[in-house]
């Protein structure tokens, strides 16, 4: 068994140090090109005055032009407050933007999008609403990222209905997504179906919420959550809106107890909770089980003692086989709402970003390779296009 | 006497098509980019989790680091709500994009800062203020661009107050610092000393009120301003703060009227108020005058024309000699601004970069080149490092 180190990438056998990373970051992961140099006269004033003000005027008279004219329609602006950045929690927005950089480089990189961080200094619902409203005009979509949950529910809803562009919050949908996609590509390695899995779910935050919704709109008949407090069902006491939605929606059993109580007999276990999970408990889990373990940077169960009694086991990691990557699927998930000129994006549209990415993994699928690598360049062109597809049926 | 076509770029002989121009356009002239490939697992993992997880630790830790490890430092929000674009006036937000994006352009391509437009749909002062006081860890500096008169005062004064960065409003100051820097020009291109000349300016906009304030620190000690009203005086009614405060400090012979009660005697007309001057009146003005005819793309007067009577003319148009440009000024002014982390751009920073540019220009001066070429690779820089001596100064 490996020890876990952290960060690591053990794929070129080398960590990462400090030293590099620092020096990687040193003046941000982020710029603003121009698509043609402005070092003539003519180029001045095509660009800007007087030229320009054609091109204004034309938006003035007709302000679906701006799709075409602006910048604004390929950007996606990247939105946080930061409370609660990967396993950091809530460390304010300004130390939040080094993720935020990092998630608009892989837009830019993976989608060919433009992408601009925003990070706020408030964490009041209603303001960052309010503050996004006045925005609209600068970009094309939004992308919520790293906000606490429960208010991560609340905003995303809010900032759906009040913006006409698609919105998506990525801690829930993205790692949703990659989830349906892993288990589609599990059941496949194994010869199993999805609809008949019994799941375990721990953890009822962002992640836990959207993996328990999209499972049961993808068919998934068994799903059962299990927080802090142990198994959500509707007989439990200080349940939050989401986790009464939930209580009502899961646990078709009527499962009561712990963790313990909902594993035994269960075919695949979604963690999402950064709680760890006991070797014994997954040891009653049934046979040709499915474990992912998806905390980052430390699993909740590591991966090799998993592998003792699960038959496919993944991680958020890079350094062991099966990673469950949100960038297999935020980048084409925006392009292709934006290539459909989609208003918002549906179920429907994550289902087939799902499908999109477990389609690519089936050429080479093996128990040890049930999603594509997260730098497969296949990957975001064809849920890009699974997902236009999909907006444009709807 | 050439006619004035718009636009055009008559050094090179061919008017700009609009074919041309919006061609240009397409898509934007703005990008987001890399400064590094993000296609490996290594990449993947300095930029992205896990590694990132470090950077926001540290600056979570020391929120000082984020100047050194984010692009936020180094990025000029251009912000506009859209109210006075270029001679366009309130076409709204999103017709001020394609602008917006050309200064940032210009910001990019000039002085190697990133730029970002925020565009905002709401024109409440209060709100604008809150939405960037939200946003402050996003960016390094704030321009405001084409907001419209007298609003843009208690706007930018507002925000001044509300940031610790960075905060120009350029339709003033950008115009204004290469205002006095081309008046410089002319001086020394005619034997000519500053103070004492005779100065009306007509317009009390946004370029109008700053340029007199310029002057007035310049140690111009005759400065008259003209509205569309007459010659601002503090017998006059209906004076909003701004002009009742600028007929306190200007024309300090207590002159009446009109423009043409301003114009008789005087050394130097600057127009800024796109109302046009009749020749007759430039006729009246003191011999080896001075006629700056600023108006983009239709000058207050034609250049021809002021030449029968002026010494050294000046427009804002690329096809004439001594083009008043704000290129000239703002990407130096911000630069510098931030080389020297300074948290806001004092008058003495804003006569620092007048000067640089009037420098520039000294070793080629004649009457036709009182101000550098717009696109002179030597002026953003010269203009940089003068304005953060002067900040380390203050």
């Amino acid at each position: 068994m490996v020890p876990l180190t952290s960060p690591a990438d053990g794929r070129n056998g080398r960590t990462l140090t400090e030293d590099e990373i620092f020096a990687a970051h040193e003046g941000g992961k982020l710029s603003t090109g121009l698509p043609f140099a402005i070092d003539t006269q003519r180029a001045l004033a095509t660009a800007y005055t007087p030229g320009v003000a054609q091109v204004s005027r034309a938006i003035a008279g007709d302000e679906t032009l701006a799709r075409q004219y602006t910048w604004a329609h390929r950007m996606v602006a990247v939105v946080s407050d930061g409370t609660a950045v990967l396993g950091l929690g809530d460390i304010g927005p300004r130390a939040s933007l080094p993720v935020m950089e990092g998630k608009c480089a892989l837009f830019t990189a993976f989608a060919g999008l433009n992408s601009v961080p925003l990070v706020l200094d408030t964490t009041d619902v209603d303001e960052i609403v309010e503050t996004l409203v006045r925005l609209r005009p600068t970009f094309g979509a939004v992308n919520l990222e790293d906000i606490s949950a429960p208010r991560c529910f609340e905003l995303e809803r809010r900032v759906i209905e009040a913006l006409d562009c698609p919105v998506m919050h990525d801690d829930q949908h993205g790692t949703a997504i990659v989830v349906l996609a892993a288990l589609r590509g599990a059941c496949l390695a194994l010869g199993r179906e999805l609809p008949p899995l019994t799941v375990v779910i721990t953890g009822a935050g962002a992640a836990g919420v959207a993996c328990a919704k999209i499972l049961l709109a993808a068919g998934v008949e068994d799903v059962t959550v299990v927080d802090s407090r142990g198994i959500i069902h509707p007989g439990r006491s200080h349940l939050n809106a989401v986790k009464t939605e939930l209580a009502v929606q899961t646990n078709p059993q009527g499962r009561r107890g712990g963790l313990a109580d909902a594993l035994i007999g269960a075919d695949a276990l979604i963690g999402v909770s950064s709680a760890l999970v006991p070797e014994d408990l997954v040891a009653t889990m049934n046979p040709d089980g499915i474990v992912f373990a998806l905390s980052n940077p430390d699993p909740e169960i590591h991966p090799d003692v998993a592998a003792r009694h699960a038959a496919v086991v993944a991680t958020g990691r890079s350094d062991y086989p099966n990673q469950i990557n949100n960038v297999l699927a935020f980048p084409g998930v925006f392009k292709g709402a934006l290539d459909a000129n989609a208003r918002y994006i549906s179920e429907g549209m994550k289902l087939a970003a799902a499908e999109a990415i477990a389609a690519v993994a089936t050429a080479e699928l093996s128990r040890d390779h049930i999603v594509p690598n997260a730098l497969d360049p296949r990957v975001a062109p064809a849920v890009a296009e699974a997902v236009a597809e999909a907006a444009r049926r709807a």
